[in-house]
């Protein structure tokens, strides 16, 4: 990887938020770095869904300035490296996305997997794994949140529902959300997807073992299309944020 | 923390090796960096189990040698940062162990508690999660192994088990090595503590969540008392660890 790509694997907004939600947005950008020649993928392929959560970035800083939340997103492309898998998933670096095929990733070497996972992998979650624990050690309460975005239509099937709520082994938050949720929104727990389908990593490897509350947000994308839907979506989502929050019990204490 | 203190974090043995166990002895060592006081203890306190796991590392290394398993220990004592807790664990920088004060650590203030985890928990995890990364990049099929030793006395009671097998929540390899165990060495499936008891944390936030097989083991330590004792106990136990490794199921692919 170039000294480029490395400075996109990790980008920090609102560093010294004083908010208790750390924010995440593994898939806010469509960038593909020179070297990686676009993967082979047509323009329009390069702004699709398969690319990036079109609107999950607009709308996580939204929420970030609302709640007073450090955010930490991605600098590039989910095909490159989807930080929401580990190094030995096929989706990590997947050779196909739905119904697209990624000529870029049809044949990466052992070697190349793992220029990627130093690159890109390694550096995201570290930053991401560094600020819970700093927060941890001082005693405060953090929480964690990633913001993700889904396409109305996937395989030819149109989705009804437009906020999905995943959450891991823990369920505390997910809960929560729901209960708190708009009414004149179509909320769903564990749907479009749900942990069972590998989804829920980033809250497995930076949430559940240190025992915070957790939740994986998915705003179908056709209602956060420009950046007016953003911030009215931000607007609404911000104060289910907090009702949730104010819910669920205070975190147990660690031995 | 002084350069030495960061120096001590994390010790890396057989960096090359080639076996698909990583082992890891997080109590390692009873070094207390100079700065540190002695944390108030006696020189016998220091020597005792409270400080460190007698005998662990001497295991470690003689199951690192004849597995061909790379090795990851500590350099300090357990009683600055118990890396096998997190960051907010009353346990993780003890105020009292056992029946035994802990004088340095009865007042540690939020900043002293963050240079400690910044220091010692972030480096240590953060390179031993890296190994595995790297093996899980490659396509090789790591496994995790911690090693422990236990008193034989805890709070004025006779322990009877000899050797503790113990899992997070993956029982897959413990089960393994129980019954793999020699009929001549008294050997207990989560004893002489359990995950319950806060104890699994390098398992669940190293092993668990990347879905690969792992396991704790906890020798007592009257057993690992000297060179010889602790040599003939890796002579007994690296056969275990090869048969149950043998036993257990090819790890599934990721998503």
């Amino acid at each position: 990887m170039d000294h480029t790509a490395d400075e996109l694997a990790v980008i920090v907004e609102r560093a010294n938020a004083q908010g208790r939600i750390v924010l995440v947005c593994e898939h806010a950008s469509n960038t593909i770095p020179e070297r990686f020649e676009n993967l082979g993928l047509s323009t329009d392929q390069q702004q699709a869904h398969i690319a990036w959560d079109p609107g999950a970035l607009a709308l996580a800083r939204g929420l970030s300035e609302r709640l007073d939340a450090v955010l930490i997103h991605a600098g590039m492309s989910r095909l490159i490296y989807d930080l929401n898998r580990p190094p030995h998933a096929a989706g990590a670096m997947p050779a196909r996305s739905e119904v697209y095929d990624i000529p870029g990733n049809a044949q990466i070497s052992p070697a190349e997997r793992l220029a990627r996972t130093n690159a890109i992998y390694l550096p995201f979650h570290d930053r991401l794994r560094h600020e819970i624990a700093r927060r941890l050690a001082l005693g405060l309460d953090p929480v964690l949140v990633t913001i993700h975005s889904f396409t109305p239509v996937y395989f030819g099937q149109q989705r009804a529902v437009e906020f999905g709520v995943i959450h891991d082994a823990d369920p505390r938050l997910a809960q929560a959300v729901v209960e708190a949720a708009p009414e004149n929104l179509i909320t769903r727990l564990n749907e479009p997807y749900s942990a069972a389908d590998g989804v829920a990593h980033t809250l497995a490897v930076q949430a559940t073992p240190m025992g915070i509350a957790n939740v994986m947000l998915e705003v179908r994308n056709d209602l956060i299309a420009d950046p007016a839907a953003q911030s009215a979506m931000a607007e609404r989502l911000a104060p289910v944020l907090a009702r949730a929050l104010a819910r669920i019990s205070p975190p147990q204490a660690g031995q």
